[in-house]
């Protein structure tokens, strides 16, 4: 019944350079949604995973983000292809988006980051072709759209992160995502509640 | 990797009865967070625990939640005497709250109501004699006054609920509690988020 354990590293352990800029696939929300309803109809509900990346800073815990832009915010992680399994997917995703490409084509070689994918914290559900999500199935709803989870993913003790040179990635520590709604968005702003479950011990 | 599965029993499968009143332990707020600061200096940070207990309506998960007066609204549960095993007490005051007291002291035969309570899903924590609590141990703060676990429990396949005349016992739909932390507040508000995590499957 003890509240698992999770070893956060500091931020210091970590080295941020960046790489070739890796544009957002769809030019609009409307576009992106456009398309979800295209490969719906041929290939059902869209799976997508999301890494929930922590490290510390004086103790307090830190969730990885990216900048998009200067308002737009997200978790590294995407759709998967149909069939593509949801771990190593989601490995192959941060390979692409976080690690030094090495001369490869990113993904080529698996994963390169790492990367210790544990817990599913959370599970949001697109009830249609539309942007809000729920963290669950809304009543009625029989066919939804897209199914995206999140993961606890803890990184190597010691790393380098390649960020696409249009992106941040930035440590946002859980008090400024806690009721953070507003500039962050409801899925990001609740994954305070979702790692309070767990107890945090901090790396020097 | 699979996400854990909860078997959830028909609101139908409960019966509801009423017995004597459970006043609240204290006339107000500022009564509570008083003794709160005697106890602290007393016998240290308080420790509370509480019950998310899940029943559905036509396949849509519902949490079960005490209504004190109109307005206030809460989970089963209380805080612990110093040194009370959490889900020993948890249990405790299950039965003191919600079983029929069977001609005896509320608490007295221990187990009565037969609930499995499994994982704590949320912290929260109150880094001092004020009302505000957080999902996390705020920067700064070493020491705080009071810590609360939810915890995950499943009540018996059929029971039947004795609730204190003075306070009610309401199934709210996942669906209500989502966006609802007006009505609710924010630790209850956050439920769906919690409980995303895991599959549930529905009996009749």
């Amino acid at each position: 019944m003890a509240s698992p354990i999770i070893t956060l590293q500091p931020l210091s352990a970590y080295t941020f350079t960046t790489k070739a800029p890796q544009p957002e696939e769809d030019p609009s929300v409307s576009a992106r949604l456009q398309r979800l309803q295209n490969n719906y109809e041929d290939f059902g509900m869209r799976r997508s995973t999301e890494a929930v990346l922590l490290v510390h800073e004086h103790g307090h815990p830190h969730v990885l983000l990216i900048q998009v832009a200067s308002s737009f915010w997200k978790l590294p992680g995407d759709y998967l292809r149909p069939g593509e399994d949801e771990i190593q997917g989601l490995s192959d995703r941060l390979d692409e988006r976080l690690m030094p490409d090495d001369g490869m084509d990113g993904g080529e070689e698996s994963g390169r980051g790492g990367w210790d994918i544990s817990d599913c914290i959370a599970t949001w559900w697109r009830p249609s072709f539309e942007t809000f999500m729920y963290p669950y199935i809304p009543p009625h709803i029989t066919k939804p759209k897209e199914c995206k989870k999140l993961y606890l993913v803890q990184p190597p003790p010691k790393a380098t992160f390649a960020v696409p040179s249009n992106l941040k990635l930035l440590a946002i520590p859980l008090c400024d995502l806690y009721d953070g709604s507003n500039r962050f968005g409801a899925q990001l702003a609740a994954i305070p509640h979702l790692l309070s479950r767990y107890q945090f011990v901090c790396q020097d």
